[in-house]
């Protein structure tokens, strides 16, 4: 029994399953977890591979400690979708955040991973989180000046992910932001066509908005071409010059993927990228 | 029609093949080239995907532009392996290289890739390359103090490749260099159990036998994980304290995927590979 993503009509990664745990139909996707020989278990909406147990540690990591570095004073925190928990979690581990809104329009999500992924979901009874299960777009739309970072971890932009991707949704992300805030999201890979097109859209409407939209780059093994690209975007702060290393540093976390050498090294992207980014402008 | 990788007996990668061009077996190993309808022409040695037209730029460039930046004064270069020609096209690029040794054990890999593979092996009539088929090992045995720099491009360390991971070897290497020597190698991916023990090997040896000895990465998308490790080892010269941004910037060289940015940023390793490293001595 073998679950295949394809990558394109002619690529296709397969991963042998041991064990079905999981397989149904919610209002907005269908949500599977399966348990593998290789990657323990794994989480599958809509036919794509969102985590598996083995490296879903690089994700979370990147799309969390990077916006937390450079601005280790963060308290309050917005998480859109992410319904595993696993941003949740990377988040709790800092004492000095004291909110984090987390918005997961399908609720399913949440209590799949609550029972079948609790490496991710362990952290959602945290006191510090709350959770609303509804449209991140909507949730957004009426905040002003509220958080310090808005973490996007979504799903792609076809689904119910796709109003996550739009200029409006970003628009009001910076209205939400307070005024140092940070926009943090994944935004695809830069290899398949598919995935290029989302970037592009992604990059462009988000450098429409804000002032500072960078792009930083994670090998996340299990997803398409395993090279993979997150958005930073800002009111100001610039991701590199404002680093706090020595700051985050002496927090003495302990982290499987990121560091500081490579937070600046994520920024450090390949030619082909950064020209793919350009040409979407 | 596919041709299918397999990372490990639970995972596979496949790639649709529009036409197979060429499928033989040489006294060494099996050798072919299949057209394919997203990557172009496709080399498969012993079943071990090799290069696709379409990304074979990111690997030959990391293997070569990373040490001539450390070093651009580099005139006298080995190459090991490599029949694809795909490395000897890049460092054709440098006109201050005055010679190119290319040892390649299997006279059938650059006869097919001249053929089918014009892409890479376009280069390997340029006045400055002598080709030598024969063992790597062998020819390395009784060289000293010939060469600035030794690439060592080889499949992996099963098959013909076999003696290109051993202690011996590199310790050969570091003789057949000069004093500002360095020796540049595709060690394998952090990810999959079979290519961590060959990173960790690999690493341990050089380490054994050069005082300077470093790893830094690359995004490969149609390798195993895509995250592949190359060894930088060198009698002296430290590839991030050395680096000679500037003048390999002056030379105007055009890369699709190394940068001197990347350069650095291909030294920050994540903290699992820096730990696998580690776990490995």
């Amino acid at each position: 029994m073998w679950f295949t993503e394809d990558y394109t009509p002619n690529v296709k990664f397969s991963i042998k399953i041991r064990e079905k745990l999981v397989d149904l139909k919610s209002q907005y996707q269908t949500i599977a977890v399966y348990d593998t020989h290789d990657f323990g278990r794994v989480l599958v909406i809509d036919g794509y591979l969102m985590l598996t147990e083995k490296d879903e540690f690089i994700y979370h990591e990147m799309i969390t400690h990077v916006s937390m570095a450079v601005n280790p004073s963060i308290k309050d925190v917005l998480v859109v979708g992410a319904g595993d928990g696993g941003t949740v979690r990377e988040l709790t581990r800092y004492q000095t955040i004291e909110r984090i809104d987390m918005v997961e329009i399908d609720r399913q999500v949440v209590e799949v991973c609550r029972k079948y992924l609790p490496q991710t979901a362990g952290k959602l009874d945290d006191p510090r989180v709350r959770l609303f299960f509804m449209d991140g777009v909507q949730f957004a739309a009426d905040k002003a000046g509220e958080y310090d970072l808005i973490i996007v971890d979504s799903t792609d932009p076809l689904g119910p992910g796709e109003g996550l991707f739009t200029r409006s949704f970003y628009a009001d992300c910076h209205r939400a932001l307070k005024d140092q805030g940070i926009l943090a999201n994944q935004i695809g890979g830069p290899y398949y066509p598919d995935d290029i097109q989302a970037v592009q859209n992604a990059y462009r409407k988000i450098k429409s908005v804000f002032p500072v939209a960078r792009v930083y780059q994670a090998n996340i093994p299990t997803y398409a071409s395993g090279h993979w690209l997150f958005g930073f975007a800002s009111k100001g702060l610039d991701p590199v010059q404002d680093l706090k290393a020595d700051v985050w540093n002496s927090l003495g976390l302990h982290t499987q993927y990121y560091n500081t050498k490579l937070h600046l090294g994520g920024f450090a992207l390949p030619n082909y990228v950064k020209q793919l980014l350009e040409a979407g402008e």
